[in-house]
Protein backbone atom coordinates (compact mmCIF):
# COMPACT_ATOMS: atom_id res chain seq x y z
CA UNK A 1 0.00 0.00 0.00
CA UNK A 2 1.26 3.42 -0.79
CA UNK A 3 2.41 5.53 2.01
CA UNK A 4 0.05 8.20 1.52
CA UNK A 5 -2.92 5.45 2.14
CA UNK A 6 -2.16 4.13 4.81
CA UNK A 7 -3.14 5.31 8.70
CA UNK A 8 -0.75 6.82 11.58
CA UNK A 9 -0.66 3.54 12.79
CA UNK A 10 0.28 1.69 9.87
CA UNK A 11 2.55 4.24 9.21
CA UNK A 12 4.14 3.71 12.82
CA UNK A 13 3.64 -0.05 11.91
CA UNK A 14 5.80 -0.22 9.21
CA UNK A 15 8.20 2.31 10.81
CA UNK A 16 8.87 -0.40 13.43
CA UNK A 17 9.04 -3.58 11.05
CA UNK A 18 12.18 -1.54 9.30
CA UNK A 19 13.89 -0.98 12.26
CA UNK A 20 13.11 -4.81 13.63
CA UNK A 21 14.83 -6.21 10.20
CA UNK A 22 17.46 -3.52 10.45
CA UNK A 23 18.08 -5.24 14.45
CA UNK A 24 18.07 -9.08 12.90
CA UNK A 25 20.70 -7.94 10.17
CA UNK A 26 22.90 -6.15 13.01
CA UNK A 27 22.99 -2.94 11.16
CA UNK A 28 21.33 -1.01 14.70
CA UNK A 29 21.44 -2.50 17.71
CA UNK A 30 18.99 -0.10 19.75
CA UNK A 31 15.55 1.18 19.58
CA UNK A 32 16.98 4.51 19.42
CA UNK A 33 16.98 6.27 15.89
CA UNK A 34 19.30 4.64 13.66
CA UNK A 35 21.15 6.95 12.07
CA UNK A 36 24.22 6.72 14.51
CA UNK A 37 24.23 2.99 14.77
CA UNK A 38 23.80 2.97 10.55
CA UNK A 39 26.55 5.10 10.07
CA UNK A 40 28.81 2.64 12.29
CA UNK A 41 27.66 -0.40 10.23
CA UNK A 42 28.37 1.70 7.02
CA UNK A 43 32.08 2.25 8.49
CA UNK A 44 32.87 -1.09 9.61
CA UNK A 45 31.78 -2.81 6.38
CA UNK A 46 33.34 -0.30 3.98
CA UNK A 47 36.78 -0.19 5.83
CA UNK A 48 36.97 -3.35 7.14
CA UNK A 49 36.75 -2.41 11.47
CA UNK A 50 35.50 -4.67 13.84
CA UNK A 51 32.63 -2.92 15.76
CA UNK A 52 33.72 -2.46 19.86
CA UNK A 53 31.65 -4.78 22.17
CA UNK A 54 29.45 -2.10 24.53
CA UNK A 55 27.68 -0.20 22.65
CA UNK A 56 27.40 2.37 26.00
CA UNK A 57 30.68 2.84 27.83
CA UNK A 58 33.20 3.18 25.27
CA UNK A 59 35.56 6.08 23.76
CA UNK A 60 35.38 4.51 20.43
CA UNK A 61 33.06 2.43 18.11
CA UNK A 62 35.47 0.13 16.11
CA UNK A 63 38.77 -0.73 15.68
CA UNK A 64 40.21 -0.48 12.24
CA UNK A 65 42.83 -3.49 11.17
CA UNK A 66 45.63 -1.27 11.11
CA UNK A 67 44.53 -1.33 15.15
CA UNK A 68 43.74 2.64 14.63
CA UNK A 69 40.68 3.24 16.89
CA UNK A 70 37.30 5.03 15.44
CA UNK A 71 35.12 7.26 17.02
CA UNK A 72 31.97 7.42 14.59
CA UNK A 73 29.71 10.68 14.65
CA UNK A 74 26.76 11.37 12.23
CA UNK A 75 23.56 13.24 11.94
CA UNK A 76 21.26 13.60 9.92
CA UNK A 77 20.68 16.50 7.22
CA UNK A 78 18.64 18.26 5.11
CA UNK A 79 19.54 19.84 1.69
CA UNK A 80 20.97 22.18 2.42
CA UNK A 81 21.28 21.92 5.89
CA UNK A 82 20.05 24.00 8.43
CA UNK A 83 21.23 25.69 11.20
CA UNK A 84 22.60 23.48 13.52
CA UNK A 85 22.33 19.92 11.86
CA UNK A 86 26.21 19.61 11.14
CA UNK A 87 26.86 19.63 14.80
CA UNK A 88 28.42 16.59 16.07
CA UNK A 89 27.12 14.81 19.68
CA UNK A 90 29.30 14.98 22.65
CA UNK A 91 32.84 13.80 22.54
CA UNK A 92 33.16 12.87 26.01
CA UNK A 93 36.98 11.42 25.68
CA UNK A 94 39.90 12.07 22.80
CA UNK A 95 40.92 8.29 23.59
CA UNK A 96 41.07 7.17 19.98
CA UNK A 97 42.94 8.09 16.60
CA UNK A 98 40.39 8.92 14.11
CA UNK A 99 36.71 10.15 13.88
CA UNK A 100 34.45 8.96 10.84
CA UNK A 101 32.45 12.34 10.49
CA UNK A 102 29.12 10.99 8.45
CA UNK A 103 26.34 12.85 6.88
CA UNK A 104 23.41 11.20 6.03
CA UNK A 105 20.06 12.62 3.60
CA UNK A 106 17.04 13.05 5.85
CA UNK A 107 14.66 11.74 2.67
CA UNK A 108 16.39 8.74 2.07
CA UNK A 109 19.88 8.55 4.75
CA UNK A 110 22.20 8.24 1.29
CA UNK A 111 25.44 9.68 2.63
CA UNK A 112 26.06 12.98 1.53
CA UNK A 113 29.36 13.44 2.69
CA UNK A 114 31.71 11.21 4.73
CA UNK A 115 35.24 12.01 5.88
CA UNK A 116 37.85 10.30 8.43
CA UNK A 117 39.88 13.03 10.18
CA UNK A 118 42.55 12.40 12.70
CA UNK A 119 41.65 13.27 16.42
CA UNK A 120 43.96 16.22 16.81
CA UNK A 121 42.27 17.97 14.02
CA UNK A 122 38.19 17.70 15.33
CA UNK A 123 39.73 18.56 19.27
CA UNK A 124 41.66 21.60 17.18
CA UNK A 125 37.76 22.50 15.63
CA UNK A 126 35.73 21.76 18.39
CA UNK A 127 34.17 23.99 21.54
CA UNK A 128 33.71 22.70 25.32
CA UNK A 129 29.99 23.58 25.83
CA UNK A 130 29.76 23.98 30.00
CA UNK A 131 26.05 23.09 29.59
CA UNK A 132 26.82 19.80 28.57
CA UNK A 133 29.90 19.58 29.97
CA UNK A 134 31.46 17.90 26.65
CA UNK A 135 32.99 19.05 23.05
CA UNK A 136 31.13 19.17 19.78
CA UNK A 137 32.25 19.73 16.47
CA UNK A 138 30.87 21.54 13.48
CA UNK A 139 31.30 18.89 10.13
CA UNK A 140 31.59 21.40 7.61
CA UNK A 141 33.57 21.91 5.17
CA UNK A 142 36.34 23.03 7.07
CA UNK A 143 37.14 20.03 9.14
CA UNK A 144 35.49 17.16 6.60
CA UNK A 145 37.57 18.95 3.88
CA UNK A 146 41.13 19.79 6.08
CA UNK A 147 44.07 18.80 4.35
CA UNK A 148 45.03 15.86 6.70
CA UNK A 149 40.94 14.59 6.14
CA UNK A 150 40.43 11.35 4.45
CA UNK A 151 37.19 11.11 2.39
CA UNK A 152 34.89 7.92 2.41
CA UNK A 153 31.89 8.99 0.72
CA UNK A 154 32.36 6.66 -2.39
CA UNK A 155 33.25 3.59 0.10
CA UNK A 156 30.41 3.80 2.41
CA UNK A 157 27.52 4.22 -0.46
CA UNK A 158 29.11 1.06 -1.81
CA UNK A 159 28.95 -0.01 1.56
CA UNK A 160 25.00 0.76 1.81
CA UNK A 161 24.52 -1.39 -1.61
CA UNK A 162 24.83 -4.71 0.40
CA UNK B 1 8.96 -5.42 -2.50
CA UNK B 2 8.81 -7.56 0.98
CA UNK B 3 10.97 -5.53 3.91
CA UNK B 4 13.26 -9.28 3.52
CA UNK B 5 14.43 -8.54 0.21
CA UNK B 6 15.30 -5.03 0.50
CA UNK B 7 18.98 -3.74 0.79
CA UNK B 8 20.08 -2.12 4.27
CA UNK B 9 20.03 1.43 1.96
CA UNK B 10 16.51 0.55 0.47
CA UNK B 11 15.19 -0.37 4.00
CA UNK B 12 16.68 2.97 5.66
CA UNK B 13 15.23 4.99 2.27
CA UNK B 14 11.72 3.58 3.19
CA UNK B 15 12.27 4.15 6.90
CA UNK B 16 13.24 8.36 5.98
CA UNK B 17 9.58 8.32 3.86
CA UNK B 18 7.68 6.78 6.43
CA UNK B 19 9.24 10.26 8.93
CA UNK B 20 8.65 12.12 6.35
CA UNK B 21 5.10 11.33 5.78
CA UNK B 22 4.61 11.79 9.52
CA UNK B 23 6.15 14.54 9.49
CA UNK B 24 4.12 16.05 6.43
CA UNK B 25 0.68 15.12 8.58
CA UNK B 26 2.32 16.93 11.67
CA UNK B 27 2.81 13.37 13.88
CA UNK B 28 6.49 14.07 14.44
CA UNK B 29 8.19 17.57 14.55
CA UNK B 30 11.56 16.37 14.80
CA UNK B 31 14.18 13.82 12.61
CA UNK B 32 14.17 12.04 16.26
CA UNK B 33 13.08 8.70 16.96
CA UNK B 34 9.32 9.42 16.37
CA UNK B 35 7.82 7.76 19.58
CA UNK B 36 7.55 11.14 22.10
CA UNK B 37 6.45 13.23 19.11
CA UNK B 38 3.96 10.39 18.24
CA UNK B 39 2.80 9.74 21.87
CA UNK B 40 2.27 13.72 22.09
CA UNK B 41 0.05 13.52 18.82
CA UNK B 42 -2.01 10.52 20.14
CA UNK B 43 -2.97 12.24 23.25
CA UNK B 44 -3.79 15.57 21.77
CA UNK B 45 -6.17 13.48 19.14
CA UNK B 46 -7.56 11.35 22.05
CA UNK B 47 -8.29 14.04 24.82
CA UNK B 48 -8.45 17.10 22.20
CA UNK B 49 -5.72 18.71 23.84
CA UNK B 50 -3.50 21.68 21.62
CA UNK B 51 0.52 20.66 21.65
CA UNK B 52 2.18 23.87 22.77
CA UNK B 53 4.24 25.69 20.29
CA UNK B 54 7.91 25.60 21.41
CA UNK B 55 8.74 21.95 21.25
CA UNK B 56 12.40 22.31 22.88
CA UNK B 57 11.95 25.01 25.58
CA UNK B 58 9.08 24.23 28.09
CA UNK B 59 7.42 22.35 31.05
CA UNK B 60 4.57 21.18 29.53
CA UNK B 61 3.56 19.43 25.93
CA UNK B 62 0.05 20.04 25.73
CA UNK B 63 -3.54 22.06 27.27
CA UNK B 64 -6.14 20.16 27.68
CA UNK B 65 -10.02 21.97 26.82
CA UNK B 66 -10.48 22.06 30.83
CA UNK B 67 -6.83 24.12 31.57
CA UNK B 68 -4.95 21.39 32.52
CA UNK B 69 -1.15 21.14 31.55
CA UNK B 70 -0.36 18.00 30.61
CA UNK B 71 3.68 16.68 30.36
CA UNK B 72 3.94 13.30 27.83
CA UNK B 73 6.36 10.49 28.96
CA UNK B 74 6.96 7.52 25.83
CA UNK B 75 8.69 4.43 26.14
CA UNK B 76 9.01 2.03 23.24
CA UNK B 77 9.25 -1.55 24.97
CA UNK B 78 9.49 -5.10 24.40
CA UNK B 79 6.64 -7.82 25.76
CA UNK B 80 8.14 -8.49 28.46
CA UNK B 81 9.28 -5.46 28.90
CA UNK B 82 13.60 -5.47 29.33
CA UNK B 83 15.52 -3.93 32.44
CA UNK B 84 15.03 0.01 32.33
CA UNK B 85 12.63 0.08 29.07
CA UNK B 86 10.02 1.60 31.57
CA UNK B 87 12.13 4.72 32.88
CA UNK B 88 10.85 8.26 31.81
CA UNK B 89 13.41 10.60 30.23
CA UNK B 90 13.96 13.31 32.87
CA UNK B 91 11.53 15.26 33.92
CA UNK B 92 13.35 18.86 34.85
CA UNK B 93 10.42 20.95 36.06
CA UNK B 94 6.70 20.17 37.59
CA UNK B 95 4.78 22.86 36.76
CA UNK B 96 2.13 20.84 34.79
CA UNK B 97 -0.67 19.27 36.50
CA UNK B 98 -1.00 15.73 34.67
CA UNK B 99 1.30 13.46 32.98
CA UNK B 100 0.70 11.08 30.12
CA UNK B 101 2.75 8.11 30.16
CA UNK B 102 2.37 5.98 27.23
CA UNK B 103 4.27 2.77 26.29
CA UNK B 104 4.36 1.36 22.77
CA UNK B 105 5.47 -1.90 21.47
CA UNK B 106 8.57 -2.19 19.62
CA UNK B 107 7.38 -4.13 16.76
CA UNK B 108 4.16 -1.94 15.83
CA UNK B 109 4.29 1.62 18.16
CA UNK B 110 1.17 -0.44 19.23
CA UNK B 111 -0.29 1.37 22.34
CA UNK B 112 0.62 -1.27 25.18
CA UNK B 113 -0.62 0.78 28.18
CA UNK B 114 -1.44 4.98 28.47
CA UNK B 115 -2.09 6.87 31.93
CA UNK B 116 -2.87 10.41 32.85
CA UNK B 117 -1.39 10.52 36.49
CA UNK B 118 -1.71 13.56 38.50
CA UNK B 119 2.04 15.41 39.02
CA UNK B 120 2.19 14.92 42.70
CA UNK B 121 2.14 11.34 42.03
CA UNK B 122 4.34 11.04 39.37
CA UNK B 123 6.62 13.28 41.81
CA UNK B 124 6.22 10.83 44.91
CA UNK B 125 7.59 7.92 43.16
CA UNK B 126 9.90 9.61 40.89
CA UNK B 127 13.68 9.15 41.61
CA UNK B 128 16.16 12.00 41.46
CA UNK B 129 20.03 11.15 39.56
CA UNK B 130 22.27 13.72 40.60
CA UNK B 131 24.75 12.75 37.33
CA UNK B 132 21.46 13.63 35.03
CA UNK B 133 20.84 16.74 37.71
CA UNK B 134 16.94 15.39 36.54
CA UNK B 135 14.14 13.29 38.32
CA UNK B 136 12.84 10.04 36.61
CA UNK B 137 10.24 7.26 37.26
CA UNK B 138 9.54 4.22 36.26
CA UNK B 139 6.43 3.41 34.23
CA UNK B 140 5.33 0.48 36.55
CA UNK B 141 1.72 -0.92 37.67
CA UNK B 142 2.53 0.49 40.73
CA UNK B 143 2.71 4.47 38.69
CA UNK B 144 0.39 3.60 35.72
CA UNK B 145 -2.30 1.60 37.65
CA UNK B 146 -2.80 3.77 40.40
CA UNK B 147 -5.91 4.70 42.18
CA UNK B 148 -5.76 8.35 40.87
CA UNK B 149 -4.55 7.28 37.54
CA UNK B 150 -6.51 7.31 34.54
CA UNK B 151 -6.29 4.70 31.83
CA UNK B 152 -6.51 6.10 28.32
CA UNK B 153 -5.34 2.83 26.70
CA UNK B 154 -8.34 2.45 24.82
CA UNK B 155 -8.67 6.15 23.65
CA UNK B 156 -4.82 6.15 22.49
CA UNK B 157 -5.58 3.16 20.35
CA UNK B 158 -8.88 4.26 18.58
CA UNK B 159 -6.77 7.64 18.25
CA UNK B 160 -4.09 5.75 16.12
CA UNK B 161 -6.54 4.62 13.68
CA UNK B 162 -6.88 7.89 12.50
Amino acid sequence: MSIQKQSVGELLAGYAQVLAELRRRRVVRTNNAPAGDYAEWLVARALGGTLAEDNSVKSHDLTLPTGERLQVKARVISEPPKRGQLQTSAFRSWDFELSALVLLRDTDYCVVRAALVPVEIVREQSRFAAHTNAHSVHMNSRLMGHARAVDITAQLRAAAEG
